[in-house]
């Protein structure tokens, strides 16, 4: 039935004609019904009839009704499908997927999928996250940040902004860069959701599919999969104790001509390791010979625990053939979705040009939070205050794993950062270990999803930033008593017993 | 010189390496210069020989000096590019641009940069926003949902959402659709970075360059842009007084294949006009019969001044072809960047995939503030506050093109949304207006730029939502006074008078 308004600023003509329209096209009405007459329908409705006269006019007007001389006024709705509760025959839903430009093969691995659901498990000690600990959030610091740019420029700050950024933000970073001896300008910066959007819009800039791409092996998951969705062939060199092996690097970029390359010299990701001053100044040197262009990806350079690293590329570099990438992510929140992007202004030019198409801007409202929050010297407090609680969970994860693991495990010793690297004993295979942890409520990420092009199956990766140390102990336990499984299991094999079946779903 | 920090937790002689490592780095200690002798540097510093020793290892280790007997302890720091001040001749620069991937045109057109130059003109009185008014933000409610929340989830806010978005928000942007007709559960919505996000990533699930996509001539620039960087072709198709006109649309759907209908059914920018119902079915059954998905892209649908538009695509659709798009950049914060598409579960898998390349999911605490300010009514009460104002604004610039509008001047009455379409009298240029208007400090945007495929030459679109009332009038005073004498100048030219010289730049 009708419901009528009278309060209403549209005048109740309309409201009968829209109800009436609403009820036609969604099937309440149906083709050929009859409308009530004019005349009882004004009754009905408590209106004088011109309004309900009106209101079928209306309708006429827009093809959804006829009026007929002795037969009314009815329904002429076009078909669209058949009745609500029959199956309509006419109907033809569309199969989107033929619709979809075909994509690469990257992030179908049933791997990250299981592992994804296990990262949703409550009752799991993670050390597979590689996020900051939320408890640590200096929420206090924030809210009050957050609190006086909406007091004092609210109304700036829920404008749209360039597609570089608020400048004042841009220039704050330019002088956290300048500061690590960078010669950056607020110019030289680019604000981007997250540096996963940074890397999107370098790949979006540089890469066709086909072309090459440098990257260490193993190196960032969130980078593999998007040069790899860009249709990119991915070129791994191996890592040593200095960092990415430049004798590698230096067969590749005579062999072929890469667009790029990408590297995290200073607390990798996974690895942990740290390139040292001479290799980065090697790294430059080469890449000026061979001409081609060096992605930084720097999230973890503020977060050292013993020394300061060595300086970023960005600032090693004199001519100009770095894009340095970092993020608020790993030293502030993750759930913002702010980083920045430092290069040479050609590249900045070319990346807010695509930017622009892809979003706009970011929010500048979390911008000048954001920029507050530094301003007033937030971020340098949180940070050596954070530096002091990871570096204590480090400890701790490194005296676990002398105490709880098996003879044969090794692992790196990250100066910074948030992940440990740990090599299995030889045979152990890290899959296996992901289930049988997975058993004992433990998350790890197994390595191999790390390597552009293989290998990584005897490796893992422990996230030490997010449990705090009593878990910490807990887990690494728990994992050495996972290993030792395994490989009891793996020597009973050998010496001939019957395999066990390894079917059961690990989450 | 050398700054130690003995308060600092970095030892003695880590800070001295680090300090000379920088030096080393950046040039201050060139090449074979000599450092201190240990002992002498030991006085020097105030420190144990022993440290200096220390330091000076560290520094031999990493490459960046040698000791020498006899000679001492030198700078051997690799060659990277000249010395401070001298043009170092080994430098060789990169080319950003041949790294590049070309793009396409789109975007460089001189006119829309001198179109930006002007908006940046703060004497301007400018027709040429698209934005809502900043003067009627609810910045109040915003503050106070925006408190509320970091005092009550904060600590969730923060961190990492899905790349779906925030569950909440998604639920009460379903029940919104579903308030105007549409079936949309939450699991239907995914949250982007304002509508523009949504078309990028439409544009990157579904185009690849020599795919044709039908719009609407004229259309949303910024679809323009992003339909046409994807490689695109574009097929225009003209508007009458009920909407796109199908008999048009019907010969492209025969003679191509087009991938997507794109269009703006309701107070529709620029035009201004609203697809009728009846044309909104028939337009689904074209794209049912074809088989071809449609955009609907509907920023204005709830910016209504009259009566409530009729129900989107998407309500109206049964078979699941309709992806729809809103934002929130015209109904509360351009700032925020918060957008949103509504469409059938493999559409929004899709998107999601690629939204999660692109930069992994939006920021967590706009969503939550967003999803506050709209579950307190504030954003109902916001919408029925501006409707009033921005109809004051339409009914003045309506009113003022009447009085000040020369005879031959056209124009479309919107009952919605922000734009105002306007046909210029027959020979008058719209690029010229725009020269001669710039000169009146009042900015507007030329036709031309909606045009898929050219035309649009004689109409401008004006922006009635920013400027108040009462520069809305004097706008159009200066407006038609441009207009007026670009109309005598024409007919002195026709009329064989001298040609006035037009190089003046207008910005």
């Amino acid at each position: 039935m009708l419901h009528l308004d009278r309060d209403s600023r549209t005048p109740l003509y309309l409201q009968i004609r829209n109800q009436l329209r609403e009820m036609i096209l969604d099937g309440t009405l149906s083709e050929g019904s009859r409308l009530l007459p004019e005349r009882k329908m004004a009754i009905a409705l408590g209106v004088n009839r011109s309004t309900v006269v009106n209101a079928y006019r209306e309708l006429a007007a827009d093809g959804l009704v006829e009026a007929h001389v002795g037969r009314g006024t009815t329904v002429c709705r076009p078909s669209i499908g058949g009745a609500p509760g029959r199956i309509a025959l006419q109907t033809r839903p569309l199969i989107w997927n033929e619709y979809f430009v075909p994509r690469s093969e990257e992030g179908r691995d049933p791997l990250l999928r299981d592992l994804m659901a296990l990262l949703n498990r409550t009752d799991t000690i993670s050390f597979a996250a590689g996020t900051p600990a939320p408890e640590l959030y200096p929420l206090d610091d924030f809210r009050e940040a957050m609190a006086h740019v909406l007091d004092t420029v609210g109304q700036t700050l829920l404008q749209p902004c360039p597609v570089e950024g608020y400048y004042p933000l841009r220039q704050i970073i330019a002088r956290r860069m300048v500061k690590r001896g960078a010669t950056v300008r607020a110019e030289n910066v680019l604000i981007v959701t997250g540096s996963q959007q940074g890397l999107d819009l370098i790949a979006r800039a540089f890469l066709r599919a086909g072309d090459e791409v440098v990257m260490e092996a193993p190196s960032y998951l969130g980078a593999l999969q998007i040069f790899g969705a860009a249709g990119a062939r991915l070129l791994g060199v191996p890592l040593d104790e200095e960092g990415m092996r430049l004798d590698v690097l230096e067969n590749i970029l005579i062999r072929y001509r890469p667009k790029l390359i990408y590297t995290l010299p200073t607390f990798q990701n996974p690895s942990g390791g740290t390139m040292t001053p001479r290799r980065r100044l090697r790294l430059l040197e080469l890449a000026r010979r061979h001409q081609v262009p060096i992605v930084e990806d720097d999230p973890y350079g503020e977060l050292y625990y013993t020394d300061q690293p060595p300086s970023p590329l960005l600032a090693l570099d004199q001519d100009g053939y770095v894009i340095y990438l970092s993020t608020f992510s790993k030293i502030l929140f993750p759930g913002l979705r702010l980083g920045w992007v430092a290069a040479p202004r050609p590249v900045i030019e070319r990346l807010s040009q695509i930017k622009q198409l892809a979003d706009l801007h970011c929010s500048t409202l979390v911008q000048g939070a954001v920029h507050e929050f530094c301003q007033r010297g937030a971020l340098d407090k949180h940070l050596d205050h954070v530096r002091d609680l990871y570096r204590q969970r480090r400890d701790a994860m490194l005296v676990s794993l002398t105490e709880y693991g098996p003879a044969g495990l090794e692992w790196y010793e990250p100066q910074g950062g948030f992940n440990l690297w740990c090599r299995l004993p030889p045979g152990s295979k890290a899959r296996q270990l992901m289930a049988e942890a997975a058993r004992q409520s433990v998350a790890l990420v197994p390595g191999e999803v790390f390597y552009p092009d293989g290998g990584g199956q005897e490796e893992v990766r422990l996230n030490f930033s997010c449990p705090p140390v009593a878990l910490i102990e807990e887990g690494v336990q728990r994992l050495g008593a996972a290993l030792t499984t395994l490989m009891r299991r793996r020597k009973r094999e050998e010496l001939g017993w019957e395999m066990e079946v390894e079917t059961q779903p690990i989450v």
